[in-house]
Order: C-alpha cells, then structure tokens, then sequence
C-alpha cells in the first residue's frame, strides 16, 4: 500500500470516530456514489460521508486537507459525463441529507436552500407562495447539483440558466473554511463574482453547501402546444424567427422523427412520427394569446400542421413529462442497449447548419441517436443508443460524438451547452478554449492547491 | 530615483520608441487620465498610450510586465470610485481609439466590440438592425469601462446588467497573452465562467480588449410615465409591489423631493417637488398597455397623483435625459460645490427601512445629498454636495457614506450596486465579504501575481 493510500486509510479512520453511522464504506454505497447516469466508467469512492450541516462539511473537508485525500461533492448522481467518479478515490459528501430550505422571502422572490434540496422539493415547497423555481434540467436533481454543474435545461430560454438564477452560495474551500460569496442584493459590483467563479466549477473548487435563489412569481396563464413539421429545417427556422421576433417563448423544444417515434411508445403518445416543437407560453392571458398567435403564425410560414394545444395541466404535465422522460424513451428503440447522452449548443444562426450536418453523420452511421433539444438557445443533445461490450460501437460513438463537438466548436458553439465537462469532455476543453484554460488552471491552483477537490476533473493540474 | 521608478522609466522608454506619438507623458494628458468623475484623489500615470489593437495592447503590458510597471486600462473616465487613479504611477492604456464594431449578428442577436466602442456609439451602429443595446449607466460611457465596472443602469431591472449581457470576451492577460473567455455560443457548461471572472474586476485581472454582447429588439411599443406620491413611503411600496406582481417594467426610477427640484431646474421640468417615480414601459401595444394599467392602480393605491405621459420620443428622451443628469442638476443646488456620489443596494424588501432611515440621517445632518436609484433593483445612490477643502463638511461625507454602507450590509445589502470598488469602497469589501475577500486574493494572485494591474483596486495584496 503506497503512502497515498495510507494518508487516505486515515482520513476515513478520523472521519468514521466523528460520524460514526454517517461514514459508510459499504461497498454498495460506494459503488453507487462513483456512479452517475451517464455511460462513462464508474469509480468507487474510498467512503460516503452524510453531513448535516455546513460546519461538518467543512469539519470533513478539513480532515481530508489534511490527509491529501480527494472530496468528491454528491447530489443525487444525475449528471452525466462522469462527475462524481472518484478517480483517485476519496472521500464522497452525499449531501442529500441537507435538504433543508433555509429561509425564503415572497417579497424578495428569492429563498436559500441546502444543497441537497431537490428541484421538484422545492417547487412543492414554494407552491402556496405563488412562486416558482424555473430552472428545470428534466431530472429531480438537486439544487446542489445544478448549481454545480451550471444546469440549466427547458426554460432557460425565457429565465436563463443556473449562471442567472443564483444570487449567492455558500462554500466551504478546500482547506474547509466557510464563504459567503456574496449578499442577497439582486446586484452588486463589490469585488469579484466568486458566486460566478463556484456556479458551474463542479466540485473543483469548493463545496457548495447552501445556495441562494432568485424565484418568479407563477404566471398568470400558462399554455403548451405541439407542432409537427414536414422537416426538420422548418422547425428550425421558426424556433430562429421566434426569438429573433423577441417572443418570450417559455419553451421551445424540438424532437427529431426518431425521438417522436420513441416518446409515442413510451409515453404514450400519438403525435405525428416527424419532427416537433414542443411549446410553452407564460404570462398574461393576453400575452400568452399574444405569442401562441405570433409562433403559429411563423410556424405555418415554415409548413407545420396545426398546433395541438395542451391546455389542461395534467395535459401539459404529460407532455413535459413526455419531454423528460425523452432519455429513457430513446432506450426503449433498442432495448438492452445504453446511452450515452452528449450536448452542445451553438449561435442560434448556426443551429440549422449543425443539426443537418449531425443529421447526415447519423444517416450515414449504423448507429441510432434520437435528437431533443433546448433549441430557443442553440442547445441540442444526441443520445447514442449502443452496446459498451462492442467495440466498433464504442469507437463509433466516440467518433460522432468528437464529430459533433468539433463542428460545434468550428460554428463558434461550444463543447457542453448544459452537461458540464466532467472527466467525458475533459480533453475537448482546450480545442474550446485554448489558452484560457492555463488561467482556469490558475484558478484551481489558486483556490485548491492541493488539487484534493474533485479532482481529475474539469482542468487537469 | 528608486529602483521601481527607474523600471517605469524604462517602460515608457521601450514604448515610446515602439509607440511614437501614441504615448503621451505630457502633464495634462496624464492628469486627465489619473482622474474619474469622483471626488476621490486623482493620480496622474507615468504615461499614457493609445493602442489601436488587441495585439498592441499585448505588447505594451509586455513590456510593462518585463518592467514591473503599473498598466491601468482607460475608457472615458467616467467611474465614480477612483477606478482610474495611477496610485503607483505607471502606464494608462487608454482604449478610446478601440472603437470599432468587430462584428454584428441580427440573426443571433449580438455584436462584438472593441473596448473603447461608446454606448450610444453602438446604439446609432445598431437603429437600422432593429435591435439595441439596453445597459444604459447614465454616462457614455465605453463598453470596455462598463464591463470592468459591471455597469447597470435605469435598464436592469428588465434586462439585467453587465453580468448577465457579455457573452464572451478577448482580454490580455497579466503577462502580455491574448485569451477569450467564451464562445458565441447563449449559454455553455465547458469550464469556470471565466467571462463573469472579468466582468467587474476593474482592470485588475487583464485589460478587456474586446466584448460581446447581448442584443435585444428594440420593443414594438414603449411608454414611459412621471407620477408623484406625498411621501417617499408610497413611491417605494408601489415599486415592490410592481416587481412582486412580476410586471416587467423596463425602468422604474425613484428621485426624492430634492433631487426633484434639482431635476426641474436644471433640466426645465415642471413636476411637483415631491417623491416621484419616472417609469417606462417596454412590449407590445397591448403588453405596454396591460403594465401601464397594472402600475397605475397600484401607484394610486399608494396614494399617488395621476400618471403624466411622455409618449413622443422627444418627450421620452428629455425625461430620461433628465433623469441620467441628476447628478449634475444636485450640483445646480449648490454653485461650487463638488459632489460625492455613492450607492448601495439592497433585497427589495428591505429597501423602505434602507431609504427612510438614510433620510433621517440627511435630515438631520447640515449637509445636503439628493437621492435617487433604481429602485426595481433594491439600488439608490445619494449625491453628497461638499466643499473638499472644507475638513469639517469632507468628515460629515465619510460619516454618513459609512453610515449608509454599514446600514445596507445590516439589511444583507451591497456596499455598492453599479459604482464598483475602485479605491473608493476599497474599505468596506472586507466587511462586506469577510472570509470570501482571502478568495478574491488568490485569483487576482493567480492571475497577476506581480500586481502590476491596476495595484490597490478591488483587493488589496
């Protein structure tokens, strides 16, 4: 046993006299926090902590600081490019028993919450107040998870994503002292934005144990609607003219044939097998009247057929539930075969040109991916359905995938519009980046010298 | 001579035989170049340089780099915390003549400018696109400057700030590199945002060279609305209640009764002298009509007169050109004085409490400060009218800005909204910040370990 292991081994020894019960060093329970939804190999923590309170995350982060021993931050494990693999085992905080809403203002809109506090937990919380959290990545995933991650998913088009919503968090660093990284104003320009700096840093800077969120009061009227297009190019160009018309479009989604194919069967639907926008208006009745006219008007310009309104909320439920659910719709047109799920997103006026050209690499592959996308903000993702025991379909995958990342980058996009970088697209980060990634690295060094948070992810040291 | 000032003059030596002509060490350049449009101290630099390039700009912190000497990024110099002052001498880069639009995109919504590019500038650049730039901090400023100062405005309580509005930027680094923080892309998961990293670091981290923004269309409709209260109470409950009730108005402005004086003399306005909000409404027809309609029922709730509308734009551009000369119309209440603008911001629900206890405090001091701010934001600014040669009244300005700082960070406020730090607010980011300040240190070590980045703003090392 090397002397790394050794100082690890005392880490866990420390922390298990702390937390008794609230260590485990089970196999399963590792085995599952080294595991998220994605395909990309899965790495066992050396042990999973459950803390309870940001002073014993930051008891824990101490005692791993001072035994070098890696601290990988967990949520509910639903990312998806191999976030929470320990890769150098370690030490992983499950903060899921930090779900606790800490405070919440009607008039401010906005509330802190622990960071293990699920999205739909609180939206149930907030229900009586009239307000809503938007930011909804299709997963329950939780508020620390995404705010880690930078999630944003099928309203940010109209409220923005993570980066826009998070007013303030509180971090514990890596040497495991307390931060605030800012006050509840809804602006400041006092100093640096370190919430900006923690929003999206993965785990690899500190961990995120409290955050602080700004709310929206729940519309006044709400309507969703579906449209089918001949093909897909006219479904592009009305999600292109709809925001250039500055129609605050809450969602526009689009599906290819394929995934309409899939959600048919597996939610139970019966909309046309072609390329759809999904859709959904907030505001006002009038507004809402108001924009669901404009898109129908841009949509029947483009040759889609009528739109086939969700006006009832369950009806509208099973819809973006339907939207949700597109991943696990995808597995069921190959049955036995995994996914691996990728993202990119590009200038809204190379949309077109990127999903036509990812649209011929498919027709040309023997491999399926059903396309969805957050296209109001240039953000598609492809999910490869393929068999990890075969080779040339793993080479296949990885041979599209650096495919559509490379065009994404050459139509001035980038390589994740919402996924993140995890350890799956650490090596795209410089052919984006280029040299900012050594000031990113300054970064790391700067605020994790010992490279014990997360590590292996995001920026290698 | 010391040895530091001997490495400046060799500085300025390498770069006047590079530069020519486009270096300055004549006195009134540098005076004029060392000073804001605060009262704070002026610093002259050593020299100043007019680069006309990302890449001249490379070279000239190059050879400051090589030297240890002070590079301080110039705009147009209109910050209000000392942002600008060469406090240890050395070179000021002014930007001005970067000023071209790199590139625009009506399709994607955005446009990529040099640094010394001016708002209104761009805005006359985008009226045959149909879109505009909304930021709008009063002055002309430059982009460059707005964006090291994350500028806000009368616009952000709709469209945000300069944090939410910079895609992406090209800055030169400490040591003389050429990065750029982001793709075109709306928004990205790929990596620390080190575009947020920039936005507000004042020029202590890098020069920005190079931006690009969010564009949105210019409204189908706008209208904008005067209405006074008896007292500052109602004003302040109908902006909460404006936002609370999520109506998106596109300024909400509250001037005191004598910034209202101020205003009608200065800019030859005949509104009563009293509490008064000015207001403008961004959508459609009937968008525009439905807010007007909802603010007025709640102004008049609040006991407000009746609403008196500027709907002609030269109606409209006087009212806001009023609005944004409120500083020089409170100098209009006292010939020869000199002012001290200062601003804080707080969570909306806090600000009634914020506003009336700093008006206890003006009324029962003997010196004058008009208020006025963005009130949709939580963001008021006081504008102290002062003689600084007078000890006794420049004492009674430190004490009640202290005062109002210290009461804003109380109410889990900002020590400052839109101004920035400089070295004004130097001060108060620890009280601010507390243990989060030692993080902001690390990254401004990380990324300019010498200090020659504009030394003694932000933080200090």
């Amino acid at each position: 046993m090397d002397a790394v292991r050794a100082q690890v081994n005392t880490a866990v020894a420390v922390l298990k006299q702390r937390l008794g019960e609230r260590l485990s060093t089970s196999s399963a329970t590792c085995e599952q926090h080294g595991r998220d939804e994605s395909y990309h190999a899965a790495h066992a923590p050396d042990a999973v902590v459950f803390p309870k309170s940001t002073e014993e995350v930051a008891e824990i982060v101490r005692v791993c600081a001072e035994h070098g021993t890696p601290v990988i931050p967990f949520g509910i494990g639903t990312s998806l490019e191999g976030h929470v693999a320990a890769l150098h085992g370690g030490v992983c905080i499950d903060l899921s028993e930090m779900n606790e809403i800490v405070r919440a203002s009607a008039e401010d809109m906005d509330v802190t919450v622990q960071a293990g506090v699920r999205r739909k937990q609180l939206n149930e919380y907030l229900r009586d107040t009239g307000l809503f959290f938007p930011i909804d990545p299709g997963a329950d995933a939780t508020i620390g998870g995404m705010t880690a991650t930078r999630a944003s998913g099928t309203n940010a088009v109209r409220y923005g994503t993570m980066r826009e919503n998070v007013l303030a968090l509180t971090v514990v660093t890596a040497d495991g002292r307390i931060v605030n990284t800012a006050r509840r104003a809804r602006k400041s320009a006092a100093g640096y934005d370190l919430t900006r700096v923690f929003v999206g840093s993965e785990g690899t800077l500190g961990v995120i144990t409290e955050i602080t969120l700004r709310l929206y009061g729940i519309p006044e009227a709400t309507s969703a609607a579906v449209c089918s297009f001949p093909g897909i190019e006219g479904a592009i160009n009305t999600v292109i003219e709809t925001i250039q018309m500055g129609v605050p479009v809450a969602r526009i989604e689009l599906l290819d044939e394929l995934q309409m194919e899939a959600c048919n069967n597996y939610s139970d639907l019966e909309y046309p097998v072609a390329p759809t926008l999904f859709l959904e208006f907030h505001g006002s009745e009038a507004s809402v009247a108001e924009q669901a006219e404009t898109v129908q008007v841009l949509a029947t310009e483009n040759g889609a057929g009528d739109f086939q309104w969700a006006t009832r909320t369950e009806d509208r439920n099973h819809l973006w539930q339907a939207r949700h659910d597109a991943a696990y719709a995808a597995l069921s047109l190959r049955p036995g075969a995994k996914m691996w799920a990728t993202d990119v997103c590009v200038p809204i006026s190379k949309l077109a040109e990127c999903i036509l050209e990812t649209k011929k690499d498919l027709a040309e592959s023997f491999l399926m991916a059903p396309l969805v996308g957050h296209v109001g903000d240039g953000n598609f993702h492809l999910v490869f359905l393929f068999d990890p025991n075969d080779e040339r379909e793993l080479a296949e995958v990885e041979r599209l995938n650096e495919r559509l990342v490379l065009r994404a980058l050459a139509l001035d996009g980038t390589c994740t519009g919402e996924h993140g970088v995890g350890y799956g697209k650490l090596n795209f980060l410089t052919a984006e980046h280029g040299e900012a990634v050594s000031l990113m690295r300054g970064i790391k060094k700067a605020l994790d010298p010992a490279n014990i948070m997360n590590p292996g992810k995001v920026v290698q040291i």
